[in-house]
């Protein structure tokens, strides 16, 4: 199997993204093309053991900069990474394409050289929530398609189905339609006609999930939204996480040195008695002290980490006549790997196929109307 | 002044809001008016000293349900808190009505018995946003309409601008729009024509803002979204924050034992050195390590009541003809006596005169058609 990495694609490239393509070529035996600036590729390259482990390089020498406007980028700019490694995709001259890059211009590319799949109406940009619940709950679209029709999220609750099932090993996956509660007639126009679509169809609908519900539920597979609304909402998490870390370490911090003195207090006054043995448990004390604040600290840094949503690798956009997994642009030599390795799995499982033949085996019924209720609101 | 309260609204009614009732009274010096089933209100009434006090009970026999349609409900249970109070509010025997009971059904009495400024689109709710900043900064619409139109949001932005200046004492407000990327081609359609709408006019309109700068920044007094999105934007910050409390507790309390043995270690070390003083060593140790890790639990908890969406009162529903304050459902006596206290303010601000000459003194553009962007993503 041949993956193909946009080399020059993320913030930490080419030197995270060569060092993660290297280690999943060893580990998974694949043929990996990396696209970029051949020079700065090659050079990199050669800083790594790459004996027996089959890497090649291909020039793409335009890059599309991370404030480009996507669709002109990818129009303009034919010899980038995103381009090139996506025309060797549609050639048959590579099964998949793997980018930590600008991930507008992915999708734009993707549209514009692969094409959406037959009867598709809008390709879906999926993304795992880390929940740490096993198997993850997938959430889409989180950023492909602003102003989605009923339609098309009927179509992504199809698509993240059969993503769910043959990617996540679920079995008849549990669809939910993002909400603001869970009775059908919450959420705005869209989603209760989506709602409607969704019951009278053979997928297994659970009905509308809220936010609280997104995160600890264990009822639902698959997350269906807008992109606009589904981009938000991840972006508001991360804000809220970040947030919290950083007013919960200011908080630590700062308050240090008087909890310090605090927790002191009663074994300074006991060293203070008269007899033996005082800096003794002054010093032991103190010991004691750190290695509890350390420890303090500990699950507020752990915590960041399961909800970074850097460390889940790559995540897939789906519709699209081929396999494109589009990494996080933070990514590390390890995110890049798995971000690979879901590339590999993706190929491996005839998802796109499968999505192929579901949905030209599915005509989408246009939506009935919803009635028209004047207040809307959830407590 | 005479402040209505729904004195059967809420979680912890009537408990809470009597005595809320009874300490607004107090403090404010005016006259709150109890509707509520009667017996029930006065029974409550009586468990607390209230000489002097201007504080009348008015019967509402009917109670509406957390889980009724609000529409319907309003328009079925005319004896109820919600309609026996806001008609107090449009007959002129009282100033403004604050419930912390259904606030679907006070957003849709309020539209009923009320009715909507004249040239006001639709009624907006706005909420503050817990940030620690000062003053804070204003969310709307959370929650009173999906579906909103460019011109919604245009007017949502002017009634939040005056609220801003009027009761948040802000000069001259800031005024952003909800989006998932600063740049003019972010956000949905809606969004994108509210954007050009609000850049020819003569507020002071900053651009795009993002979930992370929502929460951190201090460049925005006003931010403005559909009622559908905010409502969920509210959502999901509550569940990442509750979802982050509690984890962080369970790993603190998790781990207790091993890091209290792990933070002793040095310290039981340094006691089993032969010598004098070993026990009052390890005592000290104990009983420092112990405030240490007491302490490392505070901050966890002061952060999560920093966030905690019950600790700011009541939300204004502005665009309406009348003072209506919307209070959590989870509200103790201390929100429901600021709620009070804030509708109070609302009154003596003149705000809904300030925005009823402001609505009808503007007339809403229609909205230029946002030029078509194919793939519109943000990192």
């Amino acid at each position: 199997m041949r993956i193909v990495l946009d080399a020059i694609g993320g913030d930490h490239a080419p030197h995270e993204t060569v060092k993660g393509a290297v280690q999943a070529a060893r580990t998974l035996g694949c043929t990996v093309l990396l696209v970029g600036p051949e020079a700065q590729i090659t050079e990199e390259l050669h800083k790594h053991h790459t004996r027996g482990l089959d890497l090649q390089v291909i020039d793409a020498p335009e890059v599309i900069g991370m404030d480009e406007h996507p669709a002109h980028a990818v129009r303009r700019k034919t010899h980038s990474s995103h381009i090139v490694g996506l025309r060797m995709v549609r050639d048959g001259k590579a099964d998949a394409f793997v980018s930590a890059g600008h991930s507008g211009a992915s999708m734009a590319g993707a549209l514009l050289i692969l094409g959406r799949l037959p009867g598709v109406e809008r390709p879906a940009l999926g993304t795992i929530l880390p929940t740490g619940k096993n198997p993850p709950p997938l959430l889409l679209d989180v950023g492909a398609n602003t102003d989605c029709k009923p339609e098309y999220l009927f179509q992504f609750a199809q698509m993240g189905s059969i993503y769910a099932e043959r990617m996540l090993g679920v079995d008849h996956p549990r669809i939910a339609l993002l909400a603001n509660g869970e009775e059908q007639s919450k959420g705005d126009r869209r989603v209760q006609e989506a709602h409607l679509l969704l019951l009278e169809s053979n997928l297994r609908f659970m009905g509308n999930v809220e936010p609280k519900d997104l995160m600890t539920s264990h009822d639902y597979d698959v997350v269906v939204t807008d992109g606009f609304i589904g981009n938000l909402m991840l972006k508001m998490g991360e804000a809220t996480v970040s947030l919290i870390a950083s007013t919960g370490k200011n908080s630590i911090l700062r308050n240090l040195l008087p909890r310090l003195l605090l927790g002191m207090a009663p074994t300074a006054a006991l060293a203070a008695l008269p007899g033996k043995g005082r800096w003794r448990a002054l010093a032991g004390a103190l010991l004691g002290g750190a290695g509890l604040v350390g420890a303090s600290l500990y699950p507020l840094l752990k915590m960041r980490s399961q909800m970074d949503y850097r460390s889940y690798g790559g995540v897939p956009l789906l519709g699209v006549k081929g396999v494109v997994v589009i990494g996080h642009g933070k990514s590390d030599a390890v995110a890049i790997g798995s971000a690979i390795q879901r590339a590999w799995e993706t190929v491996q499982s005839h998802t796109v196929q499968t999505i192929a033949e579901a949905v030209s085996a599915t005509s989408v019924p246009r939506p009935p109307r919803a009635p028209r209720v004047p207040v809307q609101v959830s407590e």
